[in-house]
């Protein structure tokens, strides 16, 4: 394994920003500081006028998700090098179960398919239904596999919603394994009665679908879900927070000293809802995922929740269907399959809309893009920091590179992309996975297989933290005659 | 029927209070103004130095409640009569069906109960389950039968709980029939498992009901009946708030241009959750009922609410079990008999705690124990206020009178008084039911089946109002080739 | 003075709305009720499809202002003239004391130029300074004029602004005189920081106006004189409020139980900052105003906010300039006239945004156009009723009548128009003024001289609660040996 | 200098808890590591069940201040040695000239009183007035000594105050230097007018300092100083916050996007303001400090401000007087000198109440009491981590360790101890300075004059996203024919 020394650029990590050098070696960082000297054999990359972050994780995607009836168009192997070309080097997906199929299949048979991936990835593992055998599997996954976190539908009525009976039952088995709950938050009830009556008033094109999904569907579940992790007293992550409503669920609760963890999406920081009225089908459709992307209004306030800290990490949800797979929702905005991509885009999306405008400084960008996913989730500081013996991981980033989005250049293999067009100033220059240059200056070299399953220990830093605050406040029976 | 001449009082109006005599012919009110002319015949009371006010109503009771296996000890003879003597002169109750029961056949049980009532009386009906009958059944009891509000209970699972398909089908339907959906807001899944987690941890005793029933579970379910009807475009009425965290659920919704009421209880602004502690398990579990009684903090909270208009109405809950009932949870806090009485307290207790201290102007006080009821339930003016031609049920308030209240003096079947002990200043001296005195400094001459079914029009000003807005926010579709 | 019959309308109070004919006679309302007699020599108005209401009350105009070096266009006769036009038949205007000059004299010099009136007036007082003859004339205003208001500029520094020491002075004072305090809110402090700043920018025009002007500029004077009186325990009541943020911190007073009040102007209800940036100079220097008018976006919150009762009445500020004033701000936006219309649009345009479109009932338009100005300034029900005994003031209200408003047609003196061509639905068919028809389907009939000055009694509702919980808050001493 | 190896511990950084040796060397930390080998000579520490964090950083203590016609007790160096002695190795103290006096004068003053340091420290420098000379000397301040923050006290008439127009200006002076503005949010004109009118209704007794200074007095400042920052767009940081609605002020500009920081002391953290009512007038007394404790259901939101991020450091405020000292004010509660100490405690206190309770993890506590400081006054990783190359300011925390906290045992020289007799578990076992040890089990070895003058540089993180937002934002002129 070739050792790399990364020479005269400014290492970014979520705490401070410096300038000094960054050697590998074995996959690993060997060295952080000033005028590192190149061991023989080293190659050398100048990141002159560059930063070195941390490698992007996005802690939501779904690759070769069988979904509505078809499956995603990126498998492993694709998504994870897409991924890489834009500075993201792990990726956590998601298990999901069908309802009454066994949690240890549906495990193994992901694995199965995430064999070939590129990059390092983990599980999320959806409890989507619930009896003995759930319970028993949640523990082996936590004790046996290295699953750390259980993700909860509340929408998909008939499908893989969650109930409430399941919800409370499975954040309450999350608290005894050390294993975080987390929501996709919308509630599933008023979906099904708004499509059908949308529907019922003839509107059966895309711009149905924000309507079917309006934001105080998702403030709801999102503030249902954080009112159980309460009263059960367990910490709470929500997936793709995309409106002010749902945020604001999120900062009460945190500032009733809840421990609550937001995540958004780089699409809904920068993409409004106008696209669903768009003239052409294909591309109307080709934006239909959930939540839907919101008014504009929204953007500003998602971007100050990431500033004030009341959301925490960002994402794709990447999920990408190609134009013939969305057709077959052509007559009915409810069967377009939901999703879009992104995994590769990102880092730049954030960057240039955050970074740029003074929304984030570079620290923060690291926090929100990899170090907060990799503390959440417990991985860090093997991933998310640039510091001696964290997994080489990096990505060299040119704050004056430019680029033009578009789905022509992608490495993505969806046909579309949800920022088409948009230029943005700041882009990676390189690439590195496990200590390989992966991508160098546009040149992509992923290689299939490489990816590693990380296994993520239960019990973080929140956890002792939420054992002892329920211990604190434990009741006491009242003795009586 | 005599004509009554209330002579050298102040009126109080829920708008303003001015000096003015009061005439009364035919059980309405005939004429207010200053220096009325006694006809011949006429009674004539003496208010000097007193106020004359609408008489309450209380928008919430359970007389001769089956319940929990038992029945309520004040039935619809004696529960009125005790609203009588404390200046109470209608009650809205409530007709619960059985689940799989039909609407029409409880209501009409309902009304038979209720026809020995010494005041008026007016139902909401609850809907616990859910089918075609029902729709229809809701239809006919709008249109024929005078109701106009639905009561939904969020808690009490595998009894009486709606789950969130009802919710919104019920909803929905009460748009439809201009009728408001009302909410008892508790999370029944929480409340299902709390209750068997602190009896796993040995605590069997009435303090275990608060543990069970904690303010987020009571917020949670708030939020969600409120986010429904957010989503639906329909008014909706939370009762019995009993907690901050519900009240901002409120609050917020207000802040959002959504019209949404609520409703607290006389025994949650004064007592607090000390109660269930109590050595003796006779007195702590006298006070189990759900919301439960809250610390302290919260009624500061609530009663600013009322003064901000965030909260429209006091009521009670009446609903009374004597001891030997509540010993039916003896060794199982779950198995209490819910309830408590107040219906003959509440407007002392509230003119007390909240005119005497400047928390509210005399104004307000008739605002929230009388004329905000009948505004939203739609029997305004003729009831709640004092104006030629309403109703002749009014309420002569001596502001300088004083009462201990306590079990031992009240006029309802129930052993106990959450009130027990407590010296109000500001009680009523006489009380005018359709124009007859029925309360007389301290007699009462309640007539049983003197009171009237009181039918409620549907369609009240709030939606009018709905209907414009729903259509202004009419969508769309998009024209594609 | 003739007898009116306003026959077949629906006469709408702040408390409800009910089909009745009104009996004026002698400058009141003799009768409200159904098929009312007209007595001999009566006139009989049509108002079979209308509304009957109150006529409006505008709580903030400047007629005949001298202010900026210039001196408004409309006078008391022909602004009150235009009021009656368009249906308000009462202004609050205001006397402006120089700092040093005597509030007495400053009165009197109003109260000769207000002789003209077409329509009933009274007067806010501005505290502009502070010493012993202010507080003096302050009890001397209340005690013997009947002003029950003093206006408090917290911007306009080096002219009329008060610092926090006479904001607290005049603040205690109006306590013991159960005098309303009211604020212009802005920080002056840094409206003149920011005017410098912008015009070292280069920035002259009036596009500079909002920019020195942002909504935290209002926001922070808004919280901080609530806030004083919030320590000072005296009602407050805060002028045009504009924006959210603004409006937030009303709301988040009311809600910890404190008797503030809000009033919107109608401009900002409906008319953005977008106009600021219109090429043509005296175009947007007609709209300068302050606070100026804001981001769209805001409109919406402002409504929500009468809705939910964080603000309770609506005004204009009317205070019209021509274009040949405005150009003395040609070269700096800072010199530009500060001021705009709208006293005769007010209730059309109130109607057609807030009425037609499910925002408001009509009951609660009547409210905040009229009801609820005459409650807060104490002379309710004399103004801002329809009952027997009040002023017969009144609009007979065409809510199918439709009007395109435009400076071309407008009654006011100004040029300009902030409304222009905005078509409305809802428009006053006739107007009583003291029980004289005073407009009559387009033909106005103002009588110079005719207005009455409308003395205000002192403590109000609030102050009694005020003081009685101010007495139960007294701390105690503790004794020490 | 001594190499020191302490071994066998845990490491606790802001980001993260692990287990590592650390050696020193030079004054500053050599390595961290797994089985670090001990140099030739090196003392070794053994840190076994112990944790190893960065020594405290105390943002806000006032040694050997002149204030209220008598200096403080402790001097630079009993109050750094007493620092040392409860694990705190570095003070931010204040310069605070008098009204007219230089800056420079003021600073050069000061650094010389601090001389005789034991720990290292630093100066914030207030702003007590203004005009071009202060204006130079803050450009002086930060350009060649080292100062990144002002302090601004918004109390104290007729002494230290700022008026609004001082801090318009001095806070727009801070964005063109990169330094922090800082304040002391209290509203002096409503203290001044309080404190008049509680003596007037002859409270004298220390009951009287709350009475003076209730929350919405603090809260007021705090939200008009962060209004002001908005505007201006420099970053704030809000010295002492002791209540909720101050608190509230933070949360919602936070919420916002704003860059605002937020202090809170150890004191407000756990004592209530029930001291001032205590019979003996030395203990009541010996508590006042401003702000005042508060009611105890303040705490609890403080600690959740913590934990939730709207609050970022804890403090002291240490300025100690004795019992003579304090009687100054025997008879007028407003002479007795403000100021209690806690410069000793404040670790052991937050750790006890914070990471006992579950409410802090270890890390959470790192950062609030060290690594934020270091942070914000841009002393990071100088200061506030455990790093190779920062300097060797650690403490072993041994957290099974107790102590009784009390006025016999400290090592600061005031008489009193405001948490006299709570008994704490987690306590220091040896503090190092500069790599020496200076505290070991229970012996202090604090050297005067040991401690350095530690410069902080400008334009923290936070300055250039300011900066860049601001340019963002910046508007443009309208061309106009």
């Amino acid at each position: 394994m070739t050792s790399i020394l990364i020479r005269g650029g400014t290492v970014v990590n979520a705490d401070r920003a410096f300038r000094a050098d960054v050697l590998t070696q074995g996959g690993r960082i060997a060295a952080v500081g000033e005028a590192l000297e190149a061991p023989a054999g080293a190659l050398v990359v100048d990141a002159g006028g560059q930063y070195v972050m941390p490698g992007g994780i996005d802690p939501h995607t779904h690759m070769q998700l069988p979904f509505m009836g078809t499956v995603t168009m990126d498998d492993f192997f694709s998504g994870t090098a897409a991924g890489l070309a834009g500075g993201t080097t792990s990726i956590i997906d998601f298990v999901i179960p069908a309802p009454q199929q066994s949690l240890m299949d549906a495990y193994q048979t992901w694995r199965g398919w995430a064999e070939k991936s590129a990059a390092d990835y983990g599980f999320h593992v959806a409890v989507t239904w619930w009896d003995e055998s759930v319970r028993r599997d949640m523990g082996t996954l936590v004790q046996h596999e290295g699953v750390n976190s259980f993700k909860h539908f509340m929408a998909y009525k008939n499908a893989i919603m969650c109930d409430d009976e399941t919800l409370v039952n499975s954040f309450r088995r999350c608290l005894e394994l050390g294993a975080m709950p987390t929501v996709h938050a919308e509630n599933g009830e008023l979906v099904f009665m708004l499509q059908k009556e949308i529907a019922a008033q003839g509107i059966t094109g895309p711009e149905g679908h924000p309507l079917s999904r309006p934001p105080m569907v998702e403030a709801e579940a999102a503030n249902r879900a954080i009112a159980i992790a309460d009263v059960l007293n367990v910490p709470i992550y929500v997936v793709h927070v995309s409106c002010v409503e749902a945020l604001e669920a999120i900062a009460r609760a945190r500032a009733r000293g809840q421990r609550v963890y937001g995540e958004v999406l780089a699409g809904h920081l920068v993409v409004d809802d106008s696209v669903y009225r768009h003239p052409d089908f294909a591309t109307a459709a080709a934006h239909v995922m959930s939540p839907p992307f919101r008014p504009k209004a929204n953007q500003e306030f998602l971007w100050r929740g990431l500033q004030a800290g009341n959301l925490h990490t960002t994402a794709t949800d990447h999920c990408t269907f190609c134009a013939a797979q969305k057709a077959a929702g052509k007559d009915d905005f409810a069967k377009i399959p939901n999703g879009c991509g992104g995994v590769e885009e990102r880092l730049a999306v954030v960057w240039d809309a955050g970074v740029n405008t003074g929304r984030l400084t570079p620290s923060e960008f690291v926090a929100v893009t990899s170090a907060n996913t990799a503390k959440l989730f417990n991985i860090y500081p093997q991933k998310g920091s640039v510091s001696v013996g964290a997994d080489a991981d990096l990505v060299v980033w040119d704050p004056e590179g430019t680029k033009t989005l578009s789905a022509k250049t992608q490495h993505s293999k969806g046909d579309f992309n949800i920022f088409e067009g948009r230029t943005v100033r700041g882009i990676p220059s390189h690439t590195l996975s496990q200590g390989e240059l992966v991508f160098v200056q546009g040149d992509l070299r992923a290689v299939q297989g490489k990816g590693r399953y990380i296994k993520r220990p239960a019990f973080g830093a929140n956890f002792a933290a939420a054992k002892l605050r329920a211990e604190t406040l434990a009741p006491s029976p009242v003795v009586r005659a």
